[in-house]
């Protein structure tokens, strides 16, 4: 509009990133990985890295591979995986991250769905792909990490070093348009229909990595070291790698040794500063640390997720190991980083908890808002609830091919099935995921703040809380819980008493082995539901209700 | 390129952090406001920030301000300022910040120049423009801040209450094209020719607030109390205003009081954690602190840039105040953060210091280079020099309507002028100013090095080396010393002897009462090389060479 404005040929692509690591970090950060349950690492510097991804993206040129196309990997957090992430998205590829968890079925869907054309493997994994190889038809070249037997792959294996080993070198990426060209491709792990693609372009994948380093998210920084726990076939390891590699923070990749013990043995060795990781494993790592006691004074910042973060193991992890963890918000569609829990300085107590317990405040350029069950927006005082809808430079617009996109997206919104509350001061309540919502007595029940009080209880590992069938109140919660140590159901609804509303407490506690989870580690209510109506829940003890189901 | 890529209609404009401000921290930060010398301030929530800013906006349009129309303000730091920052903006308009140290020659120029048609003025400011009123024929309206005499104004004078008042409500900002509307309009106070005008996009203003609280550059939060030293009419206050509205930071406005009593009693009463200034203004209040001993302790960092700041000023706050001053640099051109001397962890003693007094690394969506005398890109091996230049989503890519602007720019670079080694960790060394740059003896001599050792003796207040012409060596480095208390020429070439290469060091020491600064507070060595000239420098020592003049 006006000669000699500010604007920029310069693009915002994945190659800022890896030429900061390459160039300015390449001397100081490095990437460790573990290589063995009992901890023995291997160390690779940055600099190294990027000559490597640069000898990969060379090898894959080599293998015909052009801008936008796919190209998958089947891998663990590992320096090779890492060296993947930059040179596919910096070659103009497409960066398509399998989740090694998914049935096969589903994996077999998402590649040709993707219509990759190489895929990146472990050794180790090939047994998982030996029954799909052949209906796989895109899927030209198999690039196999490892030394291991691959002969169930046919004939198109190669192997990665020996394919690093043979290029000339003097590589150079070309130009990125960094709004246009697809960085990489993730498919959601939804529990309904097939699994769906979210395609990340260039200028998300820097921006959101900003994000990263700003200090009311994880504030992460050159002198970093972090442990993603969260694998990189999940929602893009929390956005952690770019971080590391626009920051110049090193990785300390845990590989497939995810227990307790490997986790504790390299924050204590690596001297980690950041680690993320779903409740689920940090409620293991917190009972192997109060048995063995390892010095975690090292972590700054634990950033949670993927599931609502019990308060007891945040409290427990503050008090007795003086560990923060930051519960975190947001979804394979968000990138994933929504919201993070920062609460506001000089609270303590209740007031403190209440803010740690949030999802916390959307991050910079992302907007949120809450549409109420009437379709409008709702007022951010606390009460009023609704779906959180969100939008912005990182966040979905659409899927990748798929024509069920529209009743995922409003107006641009990204509807995330997740309904709460937001504060005046904009942190985010979660009071459910609205297909897991109870009704009871025309009102709705919270069953993530039942779990969260449940879980506080020292003899309770896991509770997930669902919707069981009410004649006259239409759904009744049901206490799915999994004990460790004894306890009777009594007193589990006793404990209940004072926390929440008398009416919400369950009539009824089913003790269970443990809680069916989905690929990526969440609670699998559906399944849960499903074992209800099959009968499978059979240890139950119903305790009379607390109070009439109705809203107080 | 591919169907369903994540691209966005959002835009990346200022109303994005106006609107985090006003509803999301509106009942947390505030804008403190010193109103007189012994410390009365005035104090307003975000809220009210946002809801008046929303009132100046449509006081604006009411006056028949359209999106691109250039609007100026002539004002010290204090909370009507910012609401202009916000409003002007978020409107649609350009805002055109004055600087009020400028001589009125130049004021009528730039206000010529920009077309401004509204200018916001404080009313103790008024004498300033007397006399110019009348040459000012694109100026429509002047808006007032205070009660005082507007006499001089003439008819067109609001009052900037009154305007405020007399708004009816309801105002919505328009949609803004983020990329193609100009957010805000600076004029370099260069020492050669015209002053010329840098144009900043909404996005670039976003991404450079979004840079700001990262780890590695400020790391400003919410939690963050920032008293901006810095005038907002100078290169955006560092950018510290819309970082501040972007994470909810408090802010803390000097107004029109920059002396150290004033700003030591603002830190201490306000528990500042923030404070961004030029060195020349620390100097003075590290005297008044080692007098007086305030409580700085509140400080976490503080940002300072605009001249090479001395190691004997940034020990002596780390010893004695416990306070961290970190370097940064950059220039109306840069937004103006192009580097952050954040130096690598686990360094210790000279190490530290060599790293602490370097101009830092790049900050992230930003890129530099150094181009050597024969015109190529010279390696970051810490000994090759070149000037800088550097490039990236908030560097000027031109002037606005100057056709002067090819010398300054090229190939998308901007020259800053500066000349510079960087190490292969990519810190930046600044050697000097290319127009400062001493050549003897066929090799060049840094200034900023000379000066930077000078004022580390306990008796310099300051020192600015120039260059004087030598028969046989071309020329040979002046040193000019601003004494504060009793030293010698003698004690000070001794001073430097192991410091810096023996042939470095001058034969000559002229004492004088000051330096000439800049309207911006710098070194003016065009004038003091203009002294010498005219034989104004008259206490003069010459003190003999220590070494011949050529390349150690």
């Amino acid at each position: 509009m006006l000669e000699g404005l500010m604007q920029h040929d310069v693009p915002m692509s994945l190659q800022h990133a890896f030429e900061r690591m390459h160039r300015m970090h390449g001397g100081s950060g490095e990437v460790v990985s573990l290589r063995t349950a009992d901890g023995e690492v291997d160390r690779v510097g940055y600099r190294e890295i990027g000559d490597r991804s640069l000898r990969l993206a060379s090898g894959l040129t080599a293998l015909g591979i052009e801008p936008g196309d796919r190209v998958a990997t089947l891998m663990w957090n590992n320096h090779e995986h890492m060296e993947a992430y930059l040179a596919i998205p910096c070659m103009g590829a497409v960066l398509h991250t399998l989740n090694l968890r998914l049935f096969t079925e589903q994996l077999v869907y998402i590649v040709n769905h993707a219509q990759d054309r190489v895929i990146l493997i472990e050794d180790t994994l090939i047994p998982m792909v030996a029954d799909i190889v052949d209906q796989l038809p895109t899927v030209e070249h198999w690039i196999v990490v490892g030394d291991g037997d691959a002969s169930a792959l046919g004939d198109h294996v190669i192997r990665y070093e020996r394919l690093l080993a043979e290029q000339p070198g003097g590589y150079r990426f070309p130009i990125i348009d960094d709004d246009r060209q697809a960085a990489a491709l993730c498919y959601t792990s939804g529990t309904t229909g097939n699994p769906k693609g979210v395609l990340y372009s260039h200028r998300s994948a820097l921006l959101h990595s900003m994000a990263v380093l700003t200090a009311d998210c994880f504030g992460v920084g050159k002198s970093d070291r972090i442990l993603p726990v969260v694998p990189m076939f999940h929602a893009n390891a929390w956005g952690l790698i770019y971080a590391a590699a626009l920051s110049g923070a090193s990785l300390v990749m845990p590989g497939a040794f995810l227990k307790a013990p490997s986790l504790a043995h390299l924050i204590v060795t690596e001297r980690v500063t950041v680690a993320g990781a779903v409740p689920t494993l940090w409620m293991d790592l917190l009972r192997y640390a109060d048995e063995h006691k390892p010095d975690l004074s090292s972590l700054r910042i634990v950033p949670c997720g993927g599931a609502a973060v019990p308060r007891s193991l945040m409290e427990a992890f503050h008090e007795r190991h003086g560990v923060q963890i930051v519960q975190a918000w947001g979804m394979t569609e968000t990138s994933p980083l929504g919201a993070v829990a920062i609460p506001p300085e000089h609270l303590e107590g209740e007031e403190h908890w209440r803010y740690r317990t949030s999802q916390g405040q959307v991050a910079p350029l992302v907007e949120v808002r809450i549409i109420g069950e009437d379709g409008t927006e709702q007022e951010w005082n606390g009460e009023a609830t609704g779906e959180i809808q969100i939008r912005g430079q990182w966040i979905a617009s659409d899927y990748y091919q798929d024509d069920t996109s529209a009743e995922k997206f409003q107006d641009g919104w990204l509807r995330t099935g997740d309904v709460a509350a937001i504060s005046p001061d904009g942190y985010i309540f979660i009071t459910d995921r609205s297909k897991d919502v109870i009704k009871s007595g025309g009102e709705w029940i919270s069953s993530v703040e039942l779990e969260n009080e449940l879980m506080g209880h020292p003899n309770v590992r896991e509770a997930a809380v669902i919707a069981k069938p009410d004649e006259r109140f239409t759904e009744r919660p049901l206490a799915c819980v999994v004990l460790d140590g004894e306890t009777t159901a009594e007193e589990l609804i006793a404990f209940l008493d004072g926390k929440v509303a008398r009416w919400w407490i369950p009539d009824e506690v089913a003790f269970i082995a443990e809680v069916p989870k989905t690929s990526v580690g969440k609670f699998d209510k559906k399944r849960l539901r499903q074992q209800l109506a099959d009968g499978e829940l059979t240890d139950r003890h119903t305790v009379g209700r607390q109070a009439t189901p109705t809203a107080s």
